[in-house]
């Protein structure tokens, strides 16, 4: 067959036009999605607590925001149902006697009954301090910004509410406008401050943490003035807090049993998570599984239907994860294997509890070794509750939550032991050991 | 321009004919090299215990296991130096008084220094039965084949190794040509049998771990025969096991200073990566990550050179992790916080004994309160000795690990309760608490 010169030509063209096309297609496809809103609808007040001003401009972020009022799904260990601490655990009622929270105790529920909560519980009472509100209200920024924190936390908690009308909203990790995550709890600030860190320095992804730690942290009320105090000035781990502690003498509480000055553990989640858990030294932050990324159609946004990834694994942990049901399954073998190991915990400190008052209540029982078992009993509480009040059941750092719970068993025993020795020899109600 | 039919042919053709070009280029080169030895060279004796005669047919895996020999490094907790624990942990002294392993326990060596090994240890004496060379020789499946294992156990130690002469090698695990994946020790075969379990029904990959339980698990001899025996029979978690032990009223010695009959545990290794292991449960075997998979020129094949991961990380970890560095410094992290963990437990361990000791000294100790102390004692300590044996430092396992752990401390400081309660209640040497 002859090939004219016409047909060569031709088909070179043909060649050339059809790898241009497919080039161009493939172009096409990979361009991302138009953007949205880029140009935002209304301007948005400086600090503004009403985050429905803020959801004119980012109605999937608002929206999302909204259905966390209404979430009431209950995980194995936790998840957005009030479910009762103590009537799930009647261990509590013992370990927090004498406090308010042997009174009331509910798992909590999403961000946006976080107003309605506050003010229902039973822990609240006439002599509670403004710096309860501290975190449960986007009006936050703007009184904190108005008061000063100093004046804010001293105001008492029924007059400062009368300021306040928004549950946790936007304006708690958002600047208005630029919409850039911020810091603004000064607890929060003044903490990093203190160990030399500044916030405006983080890259996007350490501030995606970093905002949660507004309010998921330890923190206890300095002073008089109840002001709002994270105890991190000698580290976030649990032996730095605790050594923070005794350094200030503090103490939240007598136990009425044991005579121990107490620490109650507020919901520490940052500290434990940042502790060297896998998730956080990979990289992920709090918000790539509470907040995980989700589509309304071409649109991608972090769902702020904040909650338990396990409500959401498909998403939550499907981003990075190819097999859901066996990273789910795993975090089930941890949390039980937390669980057990938390029981066994409570159960030696009730033990030390019932041998520090048995021993107290006999005749010339030794006072030195008396403080030292009320000590260890808190040592070992403060410990246990660190885990026990932080909201995972041990997975946002397994080992480090099963090693300071392996610790306060073991300060607790000898809490225990120490009573005995204080007090006439035979243990008192304690001589089951358990 | 005027297009001729015979262009429009020609055109189509030579797209046609460019696609096929490069859908055969793709083709060949997704092709696997050619195989090599597919015809073996020799043919092997059914059981041989020579593994240079095995060699000639596998030379990678044969100069690999070769290699085991003189591989001498430390890794931060284990490696293949042998280095004496004794020395680097005091702390076992106590532990083990009394019994064989506080004269002599060094780090193991590579496999192929599992004869001279096993002959140097100050352990061996002149009533050690034939047992201890049921892990040591390739000789193995041939004798128990010709004595049977009943035999095998009862022969003298030193009468027995006059029958061997090679370290453990192929006929340990292959099966000769057909080289599957074979369980040759009986006392692996009768455990699996005991459980319901076949292991010729296993998947080959579960053959990459089941053939590790060969030996690396826990066991124990049976009877005045000495009869090798896995003590698997009600599970293989450490609850199970002391439940079997406890039940069988075993011990391997008794402690002089508390008196508490004792269990030795040997490296479990088996059973505590099995214990829904986030590894094991992924599907990885111990060949994985022990005898990763390596190439040689165009021929991929598994290393003989077992060792820790932790000396061969770029291939071990990387075949699976993309950043090799964050998951040596994970295991790093891990094995620092169980090393903590278990030094506490061995304190609360050697607390206790000191206590029973002391109780046991005083006048008008209460004997039913020692007798449940010193079996408080014997389940601590099987507990932390089946962590502390299991060569990985936790990592094998890691919550796993920190529960058993957790709870050998608590065991351990509730024997020392009782102890004092026995005494006469001033604790003797124990009023420290530690």
């Amino acid at each position: 067959m002859k090939i004219s010169k016409t047909g060569v030509v031709l088909a070179g063209v043909i060649i050339l036009l059809t790898a241009a096309v497919v080039g161009l297609l493939i172009y096409i496809n990979n361009q991302p999605p138009p953007t949205r809103g880029v140009e935002p609808l209304v301007e948005i007040a400086e600090m503004e607590p009403d985050s429905s001003k803020w959801g004119v401009n980012f109605p999937n972020q608002y929206s999302t925001l909204l259905l966390t009022e209404t979430n009431n799904e209950r995980t194995a260990y936790g998840g957005s149902n009030p479910f009762s601490r103590l009537e799930n655990n009647p261990r509590l009622l013992t370990l927090f006697a004498g406090y308010s929270f042997s009174k009331d105790y509910n798992e909590e529920r999403g961000h946006l009954n976080s107003l309605t909560d506050v003010r229902a519980t039973g822990r609240v009472n006439e002599t509670t301090p403004g710096t309860c509100y501290s975190c449960k209200t986007a009006a936050n920024p703007q009184l904190w910004s108005e008061m000063g924190m100093a004046e804010y936390d001293k105001t008492p908690f029924s007059e400062l509410g009368e300021l306040i009308e928004h549950p946790i909203g936007c304006a708690n990790c958002h600047e208005a406008n630029t919409m850039r995550l911020i810091v603004t709890n000064p607890a929060l600030e003044e903490a990093l401050e203190a160990q030399g860190r500044n916030w405006r320095t983080f890259t996007r992804q350490e501030m995606r943490t970093v905002v949660c730690a507004n309010c998921h942290v330890e923190y206890y009320f300095a002073g008089e003035g109840k002001y709002l105090t994270f105890p991190w000035a000698d580290g976030t781990d649990i032996e730095s807090i605790s050594a923070y502690y005794a350094e200030l003498q503090f103490k939240d509480w007598d136990h009425p049993q044991s005579g121990a000055p107490m620490i109650k553990m507020q919901h520490p989640e940052y500290e434990v998570f940042t502790a060297n858990s896998t998730h956080y030294n990979a990289g992920v932050a709090c918000a790539d599984c509470h907040m995980p990324y989700t589509r309304d159609g071409a649109a991608k946004f972090s769902t702020h239907n904040v909650k338990s990834p396990l409500l959401n694994a498909a998403t939550a942990c499907g981003a990075c994860h190819t097999d859901v049901e066996y990273v789910t399954n795993r975090v089930s073998i941890i949390q039980n294997q937390v669980n057990e190991i938390m029981a066994a915990a409570e159960e030696a400190i009730i033990a030390a509890i019932k041998a520090i008052e048995a021993a107290a209540a006999s005749q010339g029982a030794d006072a030195t070794l008396l403080e030292e078992a009320r000590q260890l009993h808190r040592e070992a509480q403060l410990r246990w509750d660190f885990i026990s009040a932080e909201n995972s059941m041990g997975f946002h750092n397994p080992e480090e939550a099963l090693r300071i719970l392996a610790s306060a068993t073991d300060l607790a025993r000898q809490a225990q032991l120490k009573a005995v020795l204080a007090g006439d020899g035979s243990g008192g109600g304690a001589t089951s050991g358990n």
